[in-house]
């Protein structure tokens, strides 16, 4: 007799996967089983710059960030991903290259987990999932190309109001430090915005 | 009797998804039947910032560039595409929301486009096309996160050499301003770039 999923604890995962693809039964169970369940304490690094990226997870719950550090040793944040989000640096995950990123938790996480080799052998077994993966980073590829954009051309408070539209949670969850690295200004400007906005 | 494929003209493209997927002959005729082929005049813009973008177009022949306006009026390249490149401003495609770029031609331009209906009706009728698109839009992607990473962190003429290797053809075909408005640098810097490297 086939194991039984235990349909709470995937509910968010496979309700994330059924807004691009319709699962039966039998593969959503077959998803499931496949997924690592990962318990990751806050503050960890899950990748360093120059490893390779080996892991593709959902955040069941949790917040994480990604980041680089640039050549005066300062570190930019690229993208903060919090629960329904998928994280990975998909760039070292697929060519199995370097990393130029820095992945870590800012809390307590759980993620679920899938490798290069489980993810293939997923979409070995339920080629829909292409559907999923090519929706998720065409997802990651808007972001990545109005980050680029904004960053050169929107003023610091228009890029404020942008990241919170983003990320409504984020500002009550991490250090003002995080989105001062995110927007690109000092925690001190990043303060000075928030009063203004708060004023208006 | 089925329309018989005219195969040098399509071998191209058929090549370049065949990297990803195996087709049979049948799924061949059903995809290149469902391209459009264009030809466009050099100088020519398929899109503005503002508009929706209703192509996804593989380059058969020809020099494109994807360009946007900073707040100060002046253009940024965001990317190039030659022979063999897809191009399509995968956000306003898929999203049919507003773009904010600009997509022209540099040179006269052969392209087989895709419309968003033509795309998802060939997606429905030849599933594993999936893959292929997906693995686009993660080369995209990757060009993106680098893009994003190497103008905060890289020395222009770092990112010069990057360009070159990324563009080998890019510096005979077109006007240095573009390359400038590439890396972000005057045009007269391009060519000090160029004239050091070629001392070396």
């Amino acid at each position: 007799m086939a194991k039984l999923i235990d349909k709470t604890m995937y509910a968010n995962i496979i309700n994330n996967v059924s807004k691009c693809i319709q699962l039966t039964e039998e593969e959503q169970h077959l998803f499931t089983s496949i997924l690592k369940v990962q318990h990751v304490p806050a503050k960890t690094k899950l990748l360093q710059e120059g490893e390779v990226c080996q892991f593709e997870g959902y955040i069941q719950k949790g917040c994480i960030r990604i980041y680089y550090v640039n050549e005066n040793g300062f570190e930019v944040t690229v993208t903060f991903a919090v629960e329904d989000w998928w994280v990975s640096d998909i760039a070292s995950f697929h060519e199995q290259k370097a990393s130029r990123l820095f992945i870590e938790t800012l809390e307590d996480t759980e993620m679920y987990i899938l490798s290069p080799e489980t993810k293939e052998r997923l979409l070995q077994k339920v080629p829909k999932f292409e559907r999923v993966f090519r929706m998720l980073v065409q997802r990651n590829l808007v972001t990545f190309q109005n980050r680029l954009i904004n960053t050169i051309s929107q003023k610091a408070a228009d890029r404020y109001l942008e990241f919170i539209k983003i990320y409504p949670t984020i500002p009550q969850r991490v250090a003002q430090y995080y989105i001062a690295s995110y927007l690109g200004v000092s925690a001190e400007f990043v303060s000075t915005i928030r009063k203004r906005l708060s004023a208006k």
